[in-house]
């Protein structure tokens, strides 16, 4: 029989992927749609390269929540489906598969969900193509095998079959005798995987993925009020089986553990530590380098000024419009430019540091001279060093001020433009990540979203985005799956602007480089959102990025990365929460080439 | 309140673990059984190591399985705890945990737990210990916390209380307002842990944890002949999210994905493959070394004698009764003395060869001279070399004598002795490891076991045996959690013997060096089995290990380490099916203090 494999199953480049694939004897591949929006080959070369490596494109996997959905919604997916049709004749492929809905705002209607697909097949035949429903275990209302058959039955159109996937059939226990009653012919595809056994039952859950009170999401407090309520006076001890805990420095995690139980017991009234002072704002971001010029040439060319000079140490203050950055070329070792410290505005920095310090985060050692303003500073789980600082709601009788330590440069411009920091993503390493989480939840008293999965070509990533209510603060914490390559990923600091075309132009025209996005991705944009005429163009030639939410858009693009920082320029409509998590794949896949915009 | 947490939590030695404890803060401990027998430190010596760094053992877990079985396994029970009681007043330890019963032979019988607790109870007492009972989230019978509850409170014994877990209260769902109910000083213990949400659903594990055919578990290959006989025609496509190949290179990943789809149309009859010729012994184990001395002085403390020298290639041939050592000197780098080829007796060796090639194995470049004797020979996915050579049932007229391309050492001594290699362990890379069971499965023939986890101080790993159904060829595959601390595992051979006690002495006599295991370990084998007089002592001196199955015994100790390649005696009785899994936490944790028995 001939033999097929998904692009989702290897690591790397879409090219990579093919190359191994044919070699390894396969006569073809599944292409997923996030391996060609990350690819620089636009889809006839994609075509002409698999033909080469004798490889048939047998499948394309673009489109979700297709079926059994409000009619405009429908007539949304049928435009985005005739867009989808179009690529896949250039990349010559002729079976579409389309799993079911997992949408809330699919409906539990077969009927509907019939006449939709047929109506997709309808569009799908003009093109010569066949569409292939599959029922995804965890489908919104068809999640089983015998279900999806059923509608594509009742649909009885030529164009429209049905694809088996072992895992989803065989993961649900559904009798597999069933599929021998399937027409062979209507079976228009066959995925097949297998998976280990049993499935992480409560067990295995126990075994390898307990974490300390506060990292995960079991309403542990609310179970020891109840403990103490009945009259228990024990110790509230820990006992955590995780797979990463195994592996990490004892000492680093026992100060974890002990940090969560600190914070239990606030939760629960048994313990009273200095209460959270929440940040209002980032007040620099510090880099440490021992060559500042690279990094100093690309804040030149996104508009920062050099200001001021530190009066004791060699940092200099570079700014633009109410973005500060600090260049500390104190390095003691070429261990090339990275984000070293930041600076948290506070209405209370003697407070934060107080909690801080409460809960074990480390009080770093005065960096000062004696005439410099006594600054409030502790490190955070990943070591970056956190100054918290007085800001304007601030009592100022009682509070130095940091740019007090640095001596205005005599022919410095005034700070324009109308630049802030938007947010900050720091790379964890791998063993503190939960550890990351926590320390921003309870020292700094930030709010954490869940964490989500982002795909890079040479392994999965993690982030968690934490933020204060007002987004004043917000840092995106990231780390690889495991320690795998030993990689070290760049931080990187995102540059909020009210317009992120007129600074992506005045950045290259004054000599920095952008990172180019392939044009796979600007098509897909085009299928899935309504622009101006031109504004595509625009946002191509600039590698800008683009999202949207409820609360409105989120364009962004990205510079070239220098030791282990690089920049993002963002342009936030005020109500978008995101952080352009969507377009992750497509930046890291653009990253790892190397190539950037000129 | 005081706060305490489990040895468990923490990643090393158990000093290393109550180090950390006490800097962080804590003011007690939990003590894991394991970490106990695996720490040379005397009872009187961990109590004396914990009163200095401050910290209250609050609690000691050895006891599994106790309650609520048959009557005669009671009694054992009984036993054993007063063992365990004897243990905890020398340490200091005043609670107990007491799990529910997981075992098979534990019985629905409410009133059968209660009465055993209880005299558990009546024996702790005279002790001055208290037993804390936990409702384990898959206990058999007992799963939720106001069972235990409900037992203990029937029991009505001072010295009997319950131990809340968060996590398997919450992990069930359980409402915690029943705890209120509970008279809070019969709540002897709480532990707590939080756990990420969602537990691993279909979703998750789809995710994450697919894998190709006959990697897993799942009937692929059922479902597969049920597709055909609906009609299908089309490709075999394989859709496999997994985190560890998104890490791992293409190239390999997609070999092990053709395979894969390979064994499955042969399984199904779809294509046909050259047959399986499955090995009937381990002809040989060949070391590679650039310096020979160390390991060669180690093989004639364990009774091995030079016997022969290859022809043409820098290749000692090692004897010792029916087990063979190559040692080869010709390795061109300083790496160390590792594990480096396997010569496996077939009844057809080149059969066995064509079928790892037409499932890809990489066939090996002939490493002989025109003179030598032509050897089949193919690599393995860890890339030990794997040469199949003709066995006493092969057709001698047509099969090459591999001994043949050796000359005979003058002064050899006959080979002597029962010494034959019980089996072999190989440390395969981190994203080898499910590539690695298909492969011995498959190209080998071999069956495997389930992969079961191994606690090493410094993170998990897993091992997975794989052997011939007679036990002639019997393989152990371990490989790290992840790809964390770069630590290059050793391999080992393991040779069989029929008195262990006399080749470890004889080891001895001859200037070699055991690995010596903790008293704390002999103090618990005492308690677990019956030995005659003056055994255990003798076990204890020698560093010999122990354990039993429905089988029969398994006794068996480790030399030094010697490049990345240690060696095991093993005295097997012949129904023992097992490898000491049991025994390799205490092995690893020893083999981490790098010291040795003189």
């Amino acid at each position: 029989m001939r033999t097929s494999i998904a692009t989702v199953s290897l690591s790397g480049s879409l090219t990579e992927k093919l190359t191994a694939a044919a070699r390894a004897g396969f006569d073809g591949v599944e292409i997923f749609e996030n391996d060609l929006l990350a690819s620089p080959l636009p889809p006839e070369e994609i075509r002409a390269r698999c033909a080469d490596l004798g490889l048939r494109i047998d499948l394309y996997q673009p489109m979700r929540d297709i079926e059994a959905v409000p009619e405009k919604v429908h007539a949304g997916n049928l435009k985005r489906a005739r867009h989808k049709f179009e690529l896949m004749r250039r990349l010559g492929a002729d079976t579409v598969l389309v799993c079911s809905s997992v949408s809330p705002l699919a409906v539990d209607d077969d009927a509907l969900a019939t006449a939709q697909l047929a109506r997709l097949a309808d569009l799908a035949q003009e093109f010569g193509i066949r569409v292939a429903y599959e029922a995804l275990a965890w489908g919104r209302h068809v999640n089983t095998y015998d279900h999806a058959w059923r509608i594509v039955e009742a649909a009885g159109h030529p164009a429209l079959g049905t694809c088996l996937d072992s895992f989803h059939i065989l993961s649900r226990g559904s009798d597999p005798r069933g599929i021998a009653d399937i027409p062979g012919d209507r079976i228009f595809f066959l995925q097949l995987a297998d998976a280990p056994l049993p499935a992480m039952d409560v067990l295995q859950w126990s075994r390898h993925h307990r974490c300390f009170p506060g990292q995960g999401g079991l309403d542990v407090a609310g179970l020891l009020r109840h403990v103490l309520d009945a009259g228990y006076r024990g110790p509230l001890s820990l006992e955590v089986f995780n797979d990463v805990h195994r592996q990490a420095d004892a000492g680093a995690t026992a100060v974890d553990a002990h940090r969560s139980l600190l914070l239990l017991q606030e939760a629960v009234g048994a313990a009273e530590l200095p209460p959270r002072v929440v940040p209002t704002g980032i007040a620099f971001a510090e880099l440490l380098t021992a060559d500042a010029e690279p990094v100093t040439a690309l804040l030149a060319a996104l508009g920062f000024a050099r200001t001021a000079r530190h009066r004791g140490k060699p940092v200099d203050l570079w700014e633009h419009g109410a973005a500060r950055i600090l260049v500390n070329t104190g390095a003691d070792r070429r261990d090339g430019t990275r984000l070293a410290a930041i600076g948290l505005a506070s209405p209370d920095p003697a407070g934060a540091a107080r909690r801080a310090e409460a809960l074990h985060a480390p009080v770093l050692p005065c960096r000062r001279a004696p005439e410099d303003a006594p600054l409030d500073a502790v490190a955070a789980p990943d070591g970056t060093e956190l100054f918290f600082l007085a800001d304007e709601t601030s009592d100022p009788s009682r509070l130095p001020r940091w740019r007090g330590d640095f001596a205005a440069l005599p022919d410095a411009p005034g700070p324009a433009g109308a630049t802030r920091i938007d947010h900050l993503a720091l790379t964890q390493p791998w063993h503190r990540y939960d550890a990351a989480t926590l320390f921003h939840r309870s020292v700094l008293g930030l709010d954490a979203r869940e964490s989500i999965d982002l795909a890079d070509p040479y392994g999965l990533r993690r982030s968690r985005a934490v933020a204060s209510a007002d987004g004043g603060v917000r840092i995106a914490l990231t780390v690889g799956a495991a320690p795998a390559d030993g990689t070290v990923h760049a931080a990187h600091i995102a540059l909020a602007t009210d317009d992120v075309v007129a600074a992506a132009r005045a950045l290259r025209a004054a000599g920095g480089r952008l990172l180019p996005v392939p044009d796979n991705y600007y098509d897909d944009l085009a299928a899935r959102f309504a622009f101006a005429e031109g504004e595509l163009e625009t946002y191509h030639e600039l590698g800008i990025l683009y999202d949207r939410d409820a609360g409105g858009a989120f364009r962004h693009c990205y510079t070239e990365t220098v030791g282990r920082v690089f920049f993002e320029l963002v342009q936030r409509d005020p109500g978008h929460q995101g952080y352009g998590a969507v377009n992750a794949p497509v930046r890291l896949a653009a990253q790892h080439t190397g190539r950037l915009l000129r």
